[in-house]
């Protein structure tokens, strides 16, 4: 036999843009192990330059991103990480994005739309991107986007466990926000089990095309309603969805949602709502501005680095889902 | 200038797979063209032979398959017509799948499942396909499994106008069978301006695991309830949820669907039902044996001549549908 | 240095079709490993649904279906397996295909005909196959249509070794049964140190196109002609020749070919014909009412167990063969 | 012959992103036709929306954004419009990106970098690009980074009549600001026949690493000198340039460059030099803001115009400058 | 509608590399056309420089190349004339290329060989070639070798045109020269409607590996014997087959075959044979050292001009075969 | 657990080509390894033939090829040997081209030519490699060509440690030859600290298009000029430089180079000019019979060996570099 031989090792390092360097090292923590060293900046003219400060040659590369405002600024981060990770020949790359971006475009609503969705997952394979990991997804049908595995993480036992440690689901009602969000809704109510209301935003046949009837299908009436949703971004039907849940004799409303986008108006809209209390995760950062008495953040980190280890290690994701995702 | 030129034209051509060849010929009789002379066949050993018995070079091809069962057979058929156009340099080739095969299979419900429906786009595409078109994706996030143009139909203005000109809408309450179909039941409402009701599957928290509650959510007492869906395929589902309306007080209901799989136990359990009357499009083919007395079948073949012709002339297939799709 | 490293493990893994699981176990008994457990159904519309029952994560995986009747369900449902290994995390997956499907199209024999076989091959590619094996491949140009390598193996020494065991070789002819397996006739000849003679299908000048004269060529009387193909599917042509061979003179025919197709006709031709002994492999499953007397079956089990053995092992496939394959 | 023929037009199609409208206002004015209605914006959470408002099948599209800063957005929204262009069937798309965005990013200058130039061309060619068109890359072998035509237009044309119908250039020297420049500097000698020189940044070697000598190579004194580059971006190079040359008794300095980048503190950097007219074209917009007594803007409008008539109706991009590029 | 329309033009421009302008002339008369004014050179270090001196923007290219040595040259000069053509935005590239390059090697004889054939498809493919033209392939499989439309002529009916204008077929014998061409030979019987033999080469069993027998299976005595091949190569198997039907007592042997490579003994060889007269085609360049009196040379142009025509117009190229091809 | 799991190991293996075997040996003995037993050659008409004698299944393979004339030649042998390496089951191929095929050929220089060296490296990527090494590429853009990670080594280091253990510095002045190798002449003179200057071309205005002047720009005389290029070819350039400095008074001029590629009339140029030592490295065999007196060599395969190990054993080669490259 001609040649060298050697064992083969594997090597683990975590990688993260700039977006929200806390969440990750809270999962590198958790992991016992550190970021890589990088040199991130924006030149003077806007474009982004990136460099890691260590040799990555040949390893299980993590680039942890999280996909807040602004949203384009730090996608195009993550693709120039990626692409640097391949050319200084990692080994396998694996994308983390714990909100992942463009997600509501995942289907043309109308005609001459773009699938932005489908695209995100077509960039970051041509960047170099091996594998997708992501928390609920705002369609599961995205992970068919991506020409690769992806790890797709659930953050409800976080979120649900919390609610079921702090209030009495017996009196407990799941809701939906809107039609599109029932199949959540319903996983609620398993998990809780407990019983199920919709908000249904009927157009009013007297007025033309905008104003919408928010009619409650089901039963509400001094119960504590649950909102649940995948996000929460500006939060205007999520707090339509309360006052009209209160008017129908709604004992109190609380929500639960992944992701606090908390775009525009989202934290004056919550701040006046009805809300007894609104619980989220960090899959993506609320800068100190945009906390409010009533909001509670449980961290995602943790499940994400039980992931990361099990992706690593050829363990099973699955395992942590009860043989689901 | 050194070299020839010549006017460019572009040259229409239908192609049949043999799944359903009455639909394809009722596109083509509506749009005046022939379907292209093929010789399709299966050897002995169930392998497909097909060859096409004029020439296609150059030709904008639309290959018209309807995916009943045997499922694969005819996803493999029309895989081979296509690879045979590819190489027998037809210009530009069009999947025309009605009803989209494996289309459920759209998300991994459980690690370690396939993502069929992707996995059937990227066949269609390594067979040469440039193009999609299909009547009512189960999701429409299935667009964005196909790397190029898909052209998404949507039925509901055949049914609906249907459903319009026979009953009164005013008596009417839309129903979604589960949490799974809320939205398109929500699209129902919009067009019929009617209320929303929606069946809700519990675990009876008594007994383990297999036995569901169907809980009704919305009132239905005394309305004619118009459960809508995608497909109706074992028809289980669906004639539970009837079930569960009449029991609660519903005056009649009445059942509308796309895609009539109706598969194994459908027509004995339709038979047996509460249905006043079940109503279908022929985007697949309906043996005379599956054929009962209160099924309506409505052809879907003017909307996808339309389709088709918008297609090939650079027109809007938008159009068709007011700006959406 | 950053991040944890951990030694690197290779982990077999196989897995089976519904297509023949008795082949797949024989092979998995000779390599004391598992079939891993998996779910396989058909749902009552005919679409297939798979779930491996076991983390499949960084494994190398061997998928063995084979392709008998009905052909393009076990095509697909080798497809979907691949698909969903590949999301699954396998770390590289190979198919398995002792008997190639569509192995006769592997060219266009006329104008707007498809290439089957290449298909075929880009088919498992996109669902996310790294590497090929396969028996016997009708034309071994096949090798070239998969963009990876295949692992091509014969069963010529499985099927010579036992001819050798059991006729005297000095009395035989090998005869090819047509002007396209001459070729292989030529590498028994070498092998069994014989002469050879083949079957020339004539058109009869006075009858138009469709009546043909077989001429033998080359010298038979006396002889214990061997007829040799890759396959024997309704075995028209074989028995047509074993006749002609018996007009002419022959002592006494026998047949040997890799893959029992056995199509339509295949039995009761077989068992009307003048064939002593017909010898084949188990690359396909034979029915037992397909079984007849002078059938001998020898088992393929032990050369794809030590080739896939080889293969996992960084070995060489082509050390089983003396350095050709 | 089955199916029907019609004649087959070409269509022209102009589209804007949002980082620039005059400048492709400016293009369509000159080729006479409008800019394609489109409906662009930021969803509160920065994520960008795009939709066209007429139908663009089977158009030819050319889609022109200025990469100015934040020039990540304005990527970002070309990209998505090439999606959207693509999955609603234009025939073929042409990316117009006067200033390439990454250009400098085209090697690694040292271990572990991205070639984000190389990225973004990738990015193009999977959201749909066909063909991209661009003026005066920061390398030309950026052209080779793109796996299709590249239409490479030269803006030196433009400012080179300009300096000639102003300047005498018998006394003027063309001077490149750095080594890096001066194969441009070269053309423009070549261009305006004059004598060149060059201003070579050389390291203190009493000083570590930090301070750098501006040596004049070549004679300056009492020359006009013209300091050229590709773009002039915080404009700290070419003012220490400008001021090394008037040290060394230059007549007078003026700049002339092709792209405006013109970042943070280029217009206090310019406005105190000693520069007599700085001479760019509008390949980026420039905020009134920004602009100053001594700044000259050609348009490079009516160069984008021709090229793209020339490349719609099968003309010669090469022509417009003799044969090269 | 926005934008500009104008009718669509097709445009047919023929090239041709170095290897054999002759023959691209040749087909160029025939179609009236001329050859598009190309600089090709090679660079002091033995580099290829191409340019095409008209602009041929929007073009149907057909580049002509002759596959003679030093075959890696011309392969690389087509390599190179295909790449410039697609960055210069042709818009369509057909490689023709009469004698396929690396043709034998299509598959691997032996373990760790190349399978060059599929290799040099897949460079057409990769340097922009859409599809490919090319005359009597060595396997007809290798037309499965490149992913898109290969026109595959035969140059069969211009050889048996002349067999049969020349000689008295019903005195003749067709003969396969080994084992493998024995397919070819069986067209020819069909075509002439005459007997067939083959030579068998076998092994002399009493001297290892390298003594062979020709065997002649078949009967030849008093026949005018036909050899027939794809090519001939250094020409050793042909001139021992004819040696070998001569002692066997053919009355006469000539050679038919499409592609006259004649490498570096042939020409000797074929001047001591005993061949009356050696017919073949201009696929490959005969310098005129290597002419000889007994060689007759047909040219292969009309055939390729025909269908280069048919390609252009969308006519069929399997009509000038009767379906076949 | 099913399956079966073994440790894995890795295997490097190198390989070389027929160009250049002596530099392929020596970086083999500084590596300790031996080169794979391999069987290389020319058929007589000219087509390469390659077969492994050893398995190299699962090897992290090493191609070595020097691309001296015939150039097309041994990139085609190169491009042969990954197509084998990767049908053989190489786990991972790396191309090493010490002189980068073509990369002179980097854009278009004018107008409808290739961009070979892009194309150079796009066939490296569909024969099967997964890396590439090289020395001083003619511009480091092309590492972006290649879609994958590119190992660029220097050879300035090699050459300026000679330079400085020969020559006092003190008195040198680096020259670059012409505009456009003025960015390497800087790098220089950081590693020299010493002085710059250049060579302009500058065609005389009295004479139309073909006569230049050779300017030189920069103080040269008396001083020791070392002229600085990537390669030397014809070597005309160099030595009309040479001679320029001369005229300007310079006390001698010394050349330095990475690639003798020594073209046509370069040693009789350089044997007649004024140069005192050209040196270069052995990135391209120097034949004896264009060795002279002057000429030193200095061997490359030190670097090439080292940086081999380290991409091996996941080392860091920009190591090699003090972070750059």
């Amino acid at each position: 036999m001609t040649g060298v031989k050697k064992p083969n090792e594997k090597h683990l390092m975590l990688f993260s843009g700039r977006a929200y360097p806390a969440l990750a090292d809270e999962v590198a923590q958790l992991m016992h192990v550190g970021i890589v060293p990088t040199r991130s900046l924006n030149y003077a003219n806007s474009e982004i330059y990136v460099r890691f400060e260590e040799s990555v040659r040949g390893c299980d590369a993590y680039v942890i991103q999280s996909h807040a405002a602004p949203v384009n600024e730090w996608v195009m981060e993550q693709l120039i990480m990626v692409d640097a990770l391949k050319r200084a020949s990692a080994k396998r790359i694996t994308v983390v994005a714990p909100f992942y971006p463009y997600a509501r475009q995942d289907k043309k609503h109308a005609g001459r739309e773009p699938i932005s969705a489908r695209l995100i997952a077509d960039l970051y394979k041509t960047a170099g991107a091996d594998r997708l990991m992501s928390v609920d997804l705002h369609a599961a049908q995205i992970q068919g986007f991506f020409d690769g595995p992806v790890d797709h993480l659930w953050a409800l036992p976080v979120l649900s466990d919390y609610v079921e440690s702090k209030y009495d689901t017996s009196e407990m009602t799941v809701v939906s926000p809107d039609a599109g969000r029932v199949r959540l809704a319903d996983m609620w109510t398993d998990k809780l089990n407990c019983a199920l209301a919709i908000i249904h935003k009927r157009r009013d046949p007297n007025v033309a095309n905008t104003v919408a009837v928010h009619e409650v299908v089901g039963e509400v009436e001094g119960r504590v309603c649950l909102l649940v949703d995948d996000m929460i971004d500006t939060a205007g039907t999520i707090c339509q969805a309360a006052e009209a849940l209160m008017e129908r004799g709604a004992k109190s409303v609380i929500a639960a949602a992944t992701h606090p986008v908390l775009s525009g108006p989202a934290v004056d809209r919550l701040t006046a709502s009805a809300f007894e209390e609104v619980i989220v995760t960090n899959t993506l950062p609320i800068p100190d501005e945009r906390h409010f008495d009533r909001l509670t953040v449980l961290s995602i980190a943790p499940l994400i680095a039980r992931a990361i280890t099990e992706v690593f290690e050829d363990g099973s994701v699955t395992s942590l889902f009860n043989g689901q995702s």
